[in-house]
């Protein structure tokens, strides 16, 4: 009974600072709010931040719906624009298209933190939008806003070593998404020469990494990922054995800047980089997971594509059915290492591993129609970068979810700086660049 | 003949390269363009740079026609949001509204020193506005675009002090812009103890002050110039002695970013600043010119105006009368000292004086519609602000400029922390915040 | 066979090295080395490092054998000084009686990281000064040099933050001499918002700390170790709460500046710092182990002092030999909780428990000629800096160490800011401070 | 009258502020001291900087009177050792005949800026040492300490630029010794990208530059000074046209400092950064004044070397007495450009010229008992500090100073750093290296 009163209390209380808030952002629109808005913006994000997980759902209604441009007045000065393409109709056409919530929202990024702050609403904002599909246009919104103010021109990328603060270790070991850090141990070997670990920063959020990746130095082009794990290897320090740079995992840190492309440069950034100390570096690529071939293979009935020549859309439809018939859907066995004392590989094994491999061959390098470019995800942002499919290796990741997501297999991309513009340019005409290993393969 | 040979393959040669900027503009905005971004926006600066001056004119002939948006997509759109004020329906309108320049401008920021290129595009584009009037939505896309990457979460607030890089210290004595800095020894002057000068900066031009502000720490609201310059004057150390902050000049060092708000959030983080390290601080005020008072004297006629009592609206008219005929239009000798020997300033004299203070008085609360608010520029920029017209000065600045702009008189504006949101309400709907002592001369 | 062959070469190989390197010292101390003294010393130092250790330790009986001054000369000066008392006469002396060692090693100290070379030297000769006792006159110039370089003057008081390098933090963990650390999560509690770390820094040793202390800020003066080092406990973040400073480790991280005095001045420093950044702390104490309690106490017969009363005297005596009937040598099970369902703590135990107390007092402010001032080195450290013995506890450290140690009991010592001066006199006069609990025990 | 009792009253508060520091001087030394020497320290310094100017040297008297060795001490421990030279003996002779003072000047070091202080208590020291020769065994125990807390090991080399801090800058003007730096443009000239200029600091003293040098980058070894130092000349900036480095002024800013060795470290510090950064310079060389050679030349009668043949000598001789007889005691007319108007130089006129830079030659190298060494102090120092007499130029400084110290001559001395080791040796066996050009004019 009591505990009721004071919900009631609360949410009274709660009304009204949402109330306050809602009136805080109107006056910041305002002529007046202009001169002042250093002041309203900072009281506003503070009444925010005091908000209950409710009060913000009612906020992001309040902000989808109040602050859109006027229809018709857009109306008519778009016919304005149309009867008359003169600069001054362009400008007022512009302005009065452009939601108001724009503006509010860059008078709220006056405020000291404002842009963390920004930052941080856009990653709550993001897990209402599936109940919420209204607030799709404050989203579009403070993405617009966000890729102007997080592009590259303003990002400073710093290589992240063991003289890094802890502070900014301990959001590395949180964040990475690809290899799990475990622990501090873990993380230093991952530091050592012959690794290393760039990050993308803000001015504004000097001590919050934006994104990272982390390169291993190594002399030839890496075939599994367990070697680079190992937190037991001995760190290799002579420079001059560095040939090839492998980028083996990129990690998001914000999730209030989904939708910033932030990777991409990083990883060009990156390169350049090493290739200026480490003149002797020859090679840039990745080792990356193929997230999605096993659910595909799982669910995928016959294969199909113009791009193919008809005699090898038989052998590998045959070997699909032949593969499903002697393993069903799981192709996990196939690499696993043989149990001790059991008889090698046979022949057969083998000659299903190399369907397995041609299958993810045609998966990766598919573009046709009703798989719309490369349906994995990964694959879809390295080759989008620009670079190119280079070799995919068998049993290179035995781990449990590396088994789960592609029976093991990996695959290198290719960044070869000279490149880079053609592949990318092919990859938006549906062309994957590959290497003649992997043509080989179809 | 030859001269006219080398010329024709110059202009040819520039075509060339004015033709490549473009095409790589264009290309910047292409999916392509996205992923290399970097890239070609580096290219494309670098050929900007070396553009000779007509070159550039016909850029931005380029830019101001090419990169509208398109009327009849717009127009389309808009009725559909007409129609039906949907989230997907605002979105495409907003996409299709905002001129493509915009993102084609925010690519080119991505370039190193980008954002500095863009700051120096703006202020030469601005030079041409007058001839080239179609240059105006160039001109608002960038001002749209800087005031977003300049807004004041973004900027630094740094002092300026002896300990500052000459290079900055250069900057500053080129860059002020109210009272000229004469050299090393007058500029230390302005940086000893009871003087300060703090500056905006951005990061992505750390050695570029942006704006800076020129404080002068003294016991009372001073009422003449000359003293606070005076470069032979000791400085005061004691603190305690610091009664009141004048602002007694402030100078914008980037004219690329007329237009973008900067003065006003200088002057108030600067009084924060100042009333926390000072706190026995308790006065913040100007002492300011007032550019235009005696070009109005010279040409008003007749005064006018609903906020008067017809009483004091008589004795101002008759008052100017008097003034034009005893002393044309030219009222600099009532204020100048008499020369030695010559009789004391007589009772008339005084009178005059007075009668000054009082047109000037007018002149600077005078809102009503002919004179459109304050017509001086800075009393504009001071009262938005939300500072209060303290005091009206006579014989403040007896420096050739300050007798030909005003006769000689400056005025205190006065930033009471408490007041500025009020004041700067009552500024939007034309009134003038004034002392008791002002409103007294009318 | 080859092996010998082998070892034989290396061998050779080394006492040639090692002859060059005693050339070099020969070489650095000549007016030619003066000027080139940098090249040489460097040359010097690398050399050194390669040495192996028995190489080492010849090198070093040949800076024990050669560098001394000459004894002919030195007497043949000090007739001289003895005669006549002039300014040329002490120079001459001064500079015949310093042994050459001292400018070597001021000439090795020039090369690029010759500090940290001369400390690291100091490490290995002090592990060898038992063995080789000759060696006792170059530890006696190495610690008259460091602890001209060292002198807080030159030292850097830094704080250990959660913000600090990793590396840093690192060397913090592994120097932990008093209460151990217990990897990334234990130190991170000790570094939250109620937990303070400093440390000395030297400007050419910039990565390395010297001395490091760790405090608790508390609302009271703590009498047990463990809620203090409880990584679970939650951080008590208003900084109102904090009335003490509570010192309740300091540790050594340079073995080679033994008796190079740092903690003293480390303490007095850190005061200095809390005071000012904390107004409200009132007290400024320890919570000190008494390493060698229960080793005194196993071995005393008979307690006798001219500065206790004649009657104070007998009860001690009594209750000593009460204590060891009762309990034999180790008193650790008076302390220990009694396990679940015993009987409370009875009457007898309490009263053996406070005899204890009294008995450690005793042992903690003897100096009488037989124990020569407090024979505990902790105490001696603190009561020397100017401390009083604040408080004896109980059950304050039930770690196997702590029982081991002094049966579980602990110290305060206070740091009165004002009383530091007249309570380090009065010790040097073999008074020990006392509060009046610690008298009344007495 | 009242005069005289103010005075006498400040005499007298000053005597006792006297003694009280004298006091503290003394408590430092003793056990207490050691203790809490920060305090007291600070406080003696403290009560330093307010004394008079008398009463500073009436505290120099008590240091050099009262903080000496006790002769009997000495002379019984000098005797020990000689009889016996145990490492015990050795360390007890070695503390008694280090004068106490030392241990006070090391304690007084702690205070905060102890090390500024001290430095300058050395510049006044010095001032007074002619007067007051007793003060001889301060002067080299505080020059003994400050050897050794300025070592070079401790110093940091820093590019002085036009981003360095006014303050700075301002220390350079003024310190500037060689060739005056006529206000900031001046400055700003020598800072351009063809000069340099580096300073030694001292982490105790960030602000003040020790000693800095001033470096021109050319493409060829440089005959005159005029063009180095002309402010309007157009910077060079293309890197690959620099081929010399000259040297062209070093100065010391503290005075406190001298006799410590600072000038040849920076020169050789400076030429290996350098090299460094600009792996095409090949020669390292100065520009330099012979500021006695005039004065020598005045009153040189007769010249006698057993280095010289004697046909040189007689030469030499004969053209000594022709110089005198047809331009007396000054040869500055000679290398004068001729009037507007005036006949050419005549070939007699030219014999002279080459005769007066025989004579120079002569003077530079000769280092026969009389003359110790080369007695111009400019030679000695780049001689000792290793370099080669690499040319001498007539006519290179026509300024009022450059003809009355040499009569326009300069000389450059090469510094090749290959051969700095054995310069240096030849020069201490009095042999001076030279150029076959420079052994050709004898």
């Amino acid at each position: 009974m009591f505990e009721r009163i004071r919900q009631a209390r609360r949410t009274a209380r709660e009304r009204v600072e949402l109330d306050a808030l809602i009136e805080d952002c109107r006056q910041l629109l305002t002529e007046r709010g202009e001169s002042n808005s250093l002041v309203i913006a900072a009281r506003a994000l503070e009444r925010y931040r005091a908000l209950s997980e409710p009060a913000v759902h009612q906020l992001f209604e309040v902000l989808a719906g109040e602050f859109d441009p006027d229809p018709a007045v857009v109306l008519q000065l778009a016919q304005a624009y149309a009867a008359e393409q003169s600069p001054e109709n362009l400008i007022a056409l512009m302005k009065a298209a452009e939601p108001p919530r724009q503006e509010l929202l860059r008078r709220l990024n006056r405020a000291p933190d404002g842009t963390g702050a920004l930052v941080a609403m856009r990653a709550r904002l993001l897990q209402r939008l599936r109940q919420q599909p209204a607030l799709k246009s404050v989203d579009a919104d403070l993405q617009h806003l966000l890729s102007s103010w997080f592009n590259p021109g303003f990002l400073t990328l710093r290589q992240v070593d063991w003289n890094a603060p802890a502070q900014l270790l301990e959001k590395i070991i949180q964040h990475e998404a690809v290899h799990e850090i475990d622990g501090w141990t873990d993380l230093r070997r991952r530091l050592e020469p012959d690794r290393r670990c760039f990050a993308f920063f803000h001015p504004m959020l000097p001590d919050e990494p934006l994104i990272f990746v982390e390169v291993a130095l190594l002399d030839a082009m890496p075939a599994a990922i367990a070697p680079l794990l190992d937190r037991r290897s001995v760190p290799e320090t002579r420079e001059d054995r560095f040939k090839v740079a492998v980028f083996y995992s990129i990690s998001n840190c914000q999730p209030g800047l989904r939708g910033v492309n932030l990777g991409n440069f990083l990883i060009k950034r990156v390169a350049e980089r090493l290739q200026q100390s480490l003149p002797k570096l020859k090679t840039f690529c990745t080792l990356s997971p193929i997230p999605s071939f096993a659910s595909w293979y799982a669910r995928v009935e016959h294969i199909e594509s113009p791009r193919l020549k008809p005699a090898v859309q038989r052998e590998l439809n045959a070997g699909l059915q032949r593969l499903r018939e002697r393993h069903g859907r799981d192709l996990s066995p196939l690499v696993l290492p043989p149990a001790e004392g059991a008889p090698a590989r046979s022949r057969t094994a083998a000659a299903d591993l190399q369907m397995m491999q041609r299958l993810c061959a045609f998966y990766l390098t598919d573009t046709s129609p009703t798989e719309q470019r490369a349906s994995d995800p990964v694959a879809r942002f390295h080759l989008n970068n620009g670079a190119r499919l280079e070799r995919i290796n068998a049993a290179a990741d035995l781990s449990r979810n590396g088994l789960r997501q592609s029976f093991g297999q990996m695959v290198n991309y290719l960044y070869d700086l000279d490149e880079i513009e053609s592949n990318h340019d092919r990859f938006v005409n549906d062309q994957v660049s590959t290497s003649k290993a992997v043509l080989g393969l179809l």
